[in-house]
């Protein structure tokens, strides 16, 4: 493909994407596609002969897009806000056109720098302390499995340099809430704490980890000779952004000389509001913390940001450095391949510092707060309605919901009912959300915060729900 | 911003990048800039007001691009090829454009389907058997952390599950030669392994791992206790791409039950030569394998083929299945967040397919076949030169080399010689390529295969290697 091509193309793509964007709200949210159908439009084979772009592109409304679930569209409800901005589509246009790699500095010095302008803005929009420094990782998965191998090393003093995890040592356990997300469990797998070490705490009534229940729990592990290496507080669980206790939190971990991960994947970005910041006091204690820029905030995927308070052990952990990758300027710079697992990088602080530029800190606070008012809003409803139960708090912008009709008290009975409602909202293609289970309760979990998302499609969203419950 | 903002300054930044890239070649290779210097162009705190976008894009030439080393350009022979296609960057667009989820399949069944697709196309066109089944990873690191897990756990019978690795079960032992890259290293130590237990065995004169040394090894670790549970053969090292001995080293793993992992990451691509493949003979026998193409094949990083010949033991060991992720297609449909570490995950697949679809396999093939015939011609020119050495066979487009001006025999000061030499070439912005260390010996490391690098460009280097070694 020549220069002029290009120009030619990419022009097509880009108004193939507006075009997409403007006349999202009329396709249906979840794909309606059946396994195998996207595939069965693909050849089983490569070409041999090249030139095939102009057809594939002049196809994409045939063969891709009904295999598409529409995560910008204002009636996405389900998951988690993942909001990927017209501004930070084009800082990612520009990242894939550069091509610039930044495992080193010398690799591309914009790359890391621009990183570290980027990660600093985002470290002062959610108020941690300056002792922070951050790093962009892919994945809140990723970043707690960094941070989890971080409590094991530091717990071991660098047993990964010497014996390694094998050497019959006191067994390391790991903390965390019977709400906390399955990456923390299958980070604790893939470190090889082993499942028997790590202990999922139970919760109170707002779902929150019980610090009663976990300072049992370390004593009794203590008393049987092992040692509590790392302790993870959620802000904003994925079931119903429960908020765990992290000064408490902290100060049991540091009772312990155990680790502290603070993972806000979803709440970090509500902390760009003062007043939301009670939620997490106490996180200026954690060892360290991961919220993702790439979920309600607006950056495209792949963004999760990643704070440490020691640099230093992060590094140790994480480098190498052989001779081929070796340059004059490592002293005095950071080489982000030493941050993190993968040793390429891509330049990704382009699409945020583009996102944060096009909304502002004042443009994305008003954007939170419509979100936070919303789902509030509908919490109300829920409240006000007779036959409809809310099951958790509503602090930020989830609510989970279910629809008991009169008189029916039958847990099974109740399940496929509202199973059932959320499957008809969803197949209606007007509006999708997640049926979930929440501590054994079939629930209706609606999450608010696609940057298209006004009042009206919450309105819409909560007469549609009522709708079902009459249909079903 | 609105869609026509975005389609204004969408067309801008695709023509940016044209300009860019029809420029590239009068732009220094590597980036002059000093430490700090891109930084403190930037503001040290985020802007409280939106609207700087078009303002940014206007200054890209002045804030951005000097902190840029030029990968994509025709003289880049540094680190490896890391090529970003037109193509891959149109389709690295409509992935940021789409804002599509892949984690489950159901989140986008297209992102899932066409990742099938695309990864059974690269199969085929490097030759593997259809016993293997593929799936993007980011980089060959996380590819290599994946194997080394999954080895770990197959040896002890998913110990993740249970009491993890500190059950004082016998030590496990990884094998690599000393050619392999740090990659494999940081990922036996970030599994846990310990450096304690991982062999660098030795290599021979073409620098490919000794094979003999390796059974030595693992006999004296089996005679001692240990568990030899993973092999690690390089096809193509980063330093010189030496080719270790594949069936070989399976002989052993199958021996001994170890797992046995090929490392072919920049070397994969070449096996779309059917002139190339007895280089990894033996690879059907490997349980993984990695390769890149967002290397010299072109597809804009991060794309990382991983194929896996049991498919049950990686999701086995990566996937959790929390009420949240489920969905009513679970059990006819593959969800590819149980296929590596991060939950979410790109919808990558788009740009390899565009990437393919512009090039056709035969277009790949001729391209390939163009490096390495400029690499050999390099080589031949080194060989034919009184006074330059040639330090390893070229298998593949990777020549190293050093200058030994007349009776300097002191390797002290052939390391600054040489050292030099590499610098004056860098500095210069002409050209970029690697200084490295190979078994003590300073080399000067030259990587061809830039998409854009034709013989006239490896031609203008040869002459300034001879240039700046008369100069320096």
């Amino acid at each position: 493909m020549d220069h002029d091509e290009f120009r030619r193309l990419g022009h097509r793509v880009i108004d193939w994407i507006a075009d997409y964007r403007e006349r999202m709200a009329t396709l249906p949210v979840m794909s309606p596609a059946k396994p195998g159908e996207v595939r069965s439009r693909f050849p089983a084979a490569p070409p041999a002969r090249g030139g095939g772009v102009p057809a594939a592109l002049a196809a994409l409304d045939r063969d891709l897009l009904p295999g598409i679930t529409h995560w910008n569209h204002p009636s996405f409800f389900a998951y988690f806000p993942a909001n990927a901005s017209y501004a930070s589509v084009l800082g990612d246009l520009l990242c894939a056109g550069l091509g610039a790699q930044g495992m080193s500095w010398q690799t591309s010095p914009a790359a890391t720098e621009l990183e570290e302008v980027v990660m600093e803005w985002l470290r002062q929009i959610v108020g941690l302390p300056a002792a922070f420094q951050g790093v962009v990782q892919d994945t809140a998965s990723t970043s707690t499995l960094c941070a989890l191998i971080c409590a094991r090393e530091r717990a071991t003093g660098l047993a990964q340099r010497h014996r390694g995890l094998q050497s019959g040592a006191p067994a390391l356990t790991v903390y965390a809430s019977d709400q906390a997300h399955s990456s923390v469990e299958k980070a604790a797998l893939l470190a090889g704490f082993g499942r028997d070490h790590l202990r999922l705490v139970g919760t109170d009534a707002q779902h929150a980890l019980r610090l009663d229940l976990l300072e049992k729990e370390i004593e009794k592990d203590v008393a049987a000779g092992r040692r509590p290496c790392a302790l993870v507080a959620t802000v904003g669980t994925t079931a119903t952004t429960a908020l765990d206790p992290v000064a408490g939190m902290a100060a049991l971990a540091e009772r312990h000389g155990a680790w502290l991960h603070v993972d806000a994947a979803l709440a970090g970005m509500a902390m760009a509001l003062p007043e939301c910041r009670w939620m997490w006091e106490g996180v200026e204690r954690a060892d360290s913390l991961v919220w993702n820029p790439h979920k309600w905030m607006g950056v495209g995927f792949d963004f999760s940001a990643y704070h440490v308070r020691d640099p230093e052990l992060l590094t140790s952990v994480m480098s190498t450095s052989p001779a081929y990758l070796r340059t004059a300027r490592d002293g005095e710079v950071r080489n982000l391949r030493d941050w993190g697992i993968p040793l390429g990088r891509r330049f990704r602080a382009l699409k945020a510092w583009l996102h944060l530029l096009d909304e502002g800190v004042e443009g994305l606070q008003a954007r939170l707060r419509r979100d936070l008012d919303n789902a509030r809003w509908l919490a109300d409803q829920v409240d006000a309605a007779r036959d409809w139960d809310r099951l958790a708090p509503v602090p930020l912008q989830t609510v989970c919901l279910r629809h008991i009709p009169t008189d029916q008290r039958d847990e099974k009975r109740l399940t496929a009912h509202n199973l059932a409602i959320a499957e008809r909202v969803n197949r209606s293609g007007k509006a999708y959300l997640t049926p979930s289970v929440l501590k054994g309760k079939q629930v209706i979990r609606v999450s608010v915060g696609a940057e298209a998302t006004g009042r009206a499609e919450v309105e819409a969203l909560w007469k549609m729900l009522k709708a079902a419950a009459r249909a079903v």
